[in-house]
């Protein structure tokens, strides 16, 4: 382990979360809030991270260890630092409760402990979505865009915080590929922010529902979330944006230059638009009673089912009403996420993708054992150490959920609320149904579990394994 | 596909089974009960197996393919007419009801439409009960057994039947294993009975308990199962007999030619007396206050510890009141299962290790691309195929019990009963929680879900890829 390597990117990553503050602060400044709960967060972020930087260098060997590591410190310490102007200005008072927002934040979660939204000051309603902003589309990866590092070094930390099984690059160079990812980000938030000031939302509002759009996070500065706008258009902006930040980015590359055909061509599209298109059916049919006609319960079904597997967690009906059979397509949803390389959660529709074509593979293997080929995604073969990755991830995925159940139900609730917080934000949705649905809130689970939840949503964020090598002592031998 | 040789098994099989038949038939003499309800379908069987076999040579070419299809044709046939005495009595009159019962039988599932038990007669209890004797170690291992076929032949049918991620045989000949098989399988359900007839119970109920306890199955003839006799004697020796039946029986041919040392140093052995060990201690604790102190709620603990991982699903106490952490215990241990080789289900304590080891493997592989080592279980290497199979083989039990689960919901059930239900099916367990709880019963779904659920049971008891590759176009190809 190359300490000094780590140390000198985390301090850099400290020095950045010091700049992404200033920006709640302004807004405080805007609406006359007090700025004291974001000044001191900021002055100690710039002196720590100020000292670091001076003392570590940056480029020095980075190798896949130190990637992972990086990442997952780097990850846990922005989220401390983030919970300050929460504790510091009272409204979050308690280090659980605090941490457990601010990491549902960042890693898009949106699973809150708040049951009074509406109370918090504006500025630091906006530094709870605009953490799902930043968490989004990857704080190490915003880095990468706007560092001087080499492509070598890059590459190890871009795998370790990009999700999904397969990491393609967009072109050659990581620097150009991570500000690239970026533009297109931004672009795509502000034509969603366009649309809905359109649509007769208020600036701020457009803002926060933006952020929280586009990292596919969930938080809402109101109670009802979407829902409170009761606007057929703002639902139709918002489920669709949720839709198109759950999809690959490098699909949007593609159509950059040009290779639209190639684009939708995309099996992982197709799947992805083919569960949205098939639960929405089922799930319109199945409350259509609850609601007056087809087209109506179509408008709560898509919005729902675009919400739960693009893992935002927006919600415009309390789905929790809903029969069971919506609540447990909505449930698998939360399983499958959405792409791979977007800023959805959950196990990522190419994960499902090679799990199923790997089992009907077996069922080959079994009938015919001379003949069998390897798995395919879009006509290209996956490697044989890939696919056996992508299942060993699945299994693991599962045996997350089930560790943190067992943490989880010491609390004493039913099992749906146990069960349904617990894939709520190891997928990095937010609501899950019961106590915790999207009526709900985690308030009354106990700190200890409220801190083990933070660790599922970081595991969840960052594919497991990051999180899990912290605690492996070979990751810490000097090299 | 050799037609032949698969209708010539069958017949076979079939034939068996009408001899099978004639032991509750007796037992209906003995009571004085009408035995029409089992004679015609002896009939109907010698009939159509006779003819069969006359028509069909058995020692054809039998391969892989064809031994997957014999054995999931042959459990399907065999629970359709293992029906017919309780349609034909009228206890049992919708085919729905007594297939899913019938199956719940052969696949040693124990889950029941009954809700009044002990108002059968008791040669229909115990053909129920003897079903899970029967189906326990596998009929087809029983034929294996007792017919003159080649070795060659007769692996690919066991391969198909015995559970398990690697399937050793114990001695060169098939047939000398299956036969040795059957011998240990004996002679522990003998001590069984005569032990829990020299502990008061009556010998009726005690071939009917070492029938459910010896399959893993867990059909009593009294409606509140092991609790009805309300003694320490008899929940001992059932919960330890469960236990023994839930171990390879590899272990008993290894104690039986005097390596007992080997035997106990088992991998498998020690990871799953730890997992009784730790759930049995944790879940006392958590239930004590429901009971006069530790070592009571050590007795109900132990048992129900016991019954749920080997999957046999008798009870003592109705863990549908114990708290949340004490339940997901048990949900945990119906995933887990016994040991492979047993007569347990679930996905098997080997699978789990094997599982374990990947992912702390992956993190290695993660972290040191270069160095890893292949996965070693009792210090033999897992080859890298088998590995991949089993990762496989997880997550297809998973995508199975989501897929079901959407269909049980559909009959509008609570999550938590529609969700155990499909588990404790899958896993071959019986009983699951709230609705399906040790107290009730499967009764109340409708006929499509209890024939979904039926097949469920047989793809848990068959290991998902025999009865899914029925429905393979290539699996009928002819060669």
């Amino acid at each position: 382990m190359n300490y000094k390597a780590v140390g000198g990117m985390i301090s850099r990553i400290l020095l950045v979360e010091a700049a992404l503050m200033m920006l709640p602060m302004a807004v405080a400044l805007i609406y006359g809030e007090s700025i004291v709960c974001f000044l001191i967060p900021i002055v100690l972020l710039a002196l720590i991270g100020g000292i670091g930087v001076r003392l570590l260098h940056t480029d020095a060997k980075i190798y896949s260890r130190e990637g992972f590591v990086i990442v997952a410190l780097s990850w846990i310490f922005m989220s401390v630092a983030g919970c300050l102007p929460f504790m510091i200005s009272g409204y979050i008072p308690s280090f659980a409760d605090a941490f457990f927002e601010t990491v549902s934040g960042f890693t898009t979660t949106g699973a809150s402990i708040l049951t009074d939204i509406e109370a918090l000051p504006q500025g630091l309603l906006f530094w709870r979505s605009f953490t799902h902003w930043v968490g989004g589309m990857g704080v190490l990866v915003f880095v990468m865009a706007i560092l001087p590092l080499s492509n070598i070094r890059s590459v190890h930390i871009m795998r370790a915080e990009v999700p999904g099984p397969t990491k393609s690059k967009l072109v050659p160079r990581m620097k150009n590929t991570a500000s690239l990812l970026y533009k297109i980000y931004i672009v795509l938030t502000l034509v969603e922010i366009i649309l809905l000031v359109l649509g007769g939302m208020p600036l701020y509002d457009a803002l926060i529902t933006a952020f929280g759009t586009a990292g596919t996070g969930g938080f809402s500065n109101r109670a009802l979330s979407i829902g409170a706008y009761q606007s057929a258009y703002i639902d139709i902006v918002v489920g669709i944006f949720m839709l198109l930040f759950g999809v690959n980015f490098n699909l949007y590359y593609l159509i950059l230059i040009g290779e639209v055909k190639n684009a939708l061509k995309s099996e992982e599209l197709r799947w992805y638009l083919g569960f949205v298109a098939v639960s929405t059916v089922a799930i319109a049919l199945n409350i259509m009673s609850m609601y007056n006609g087809f087209i109506e319960s179509l408008r709560y079904s898509f919005f729902q089912v675009s919400s739960i597997i693009t893992t935002t967690g927006f919600s415009t009906a309390d789905f929790n009403t809903w029969p069971s059979l919506s609540k447990v397509i909505l449930l698998i949803l939360m399983v499958v996420g959405g792409c791979a390389g977007s800023t959805g959660g959950g196990v990522k529709v190419s994960r499902i993708i090679i799990a199923c074509k790997s089992i009907v593979r077996e069922m080959r293997r079994l009938l015919h054992p001379r003949a069998v080929q390897p798995v395919k995604i879009d006509g290209c073969a996956i490697e044989k150490k890939d696919a056996h990755a992508t299942m060993i991830y699945l299994v693991a995925f599962f045996f997350l959920c089930l560790s943190l159940f067992l943490i989880v139900c010491c609390d004493g609730y039913d099992l749906v609320t146990s069960g349904t917080a617990v894939l709520a934000c190891v997928s990095n949705i937010g609501p899950g149904l019961e106590m915790v649905g999207p009526m709900g809130s985690f308030a009354a689970f106990s700190a200890p579990v409220k801190i083990a939840l933070s660790f599922g949503m970081l595991l969840g964020r960052l594919e497991i394994f990051p999180i899990m090598m912290l605690f492996v002592p070979s990751t810490w031998r000097r090299t």
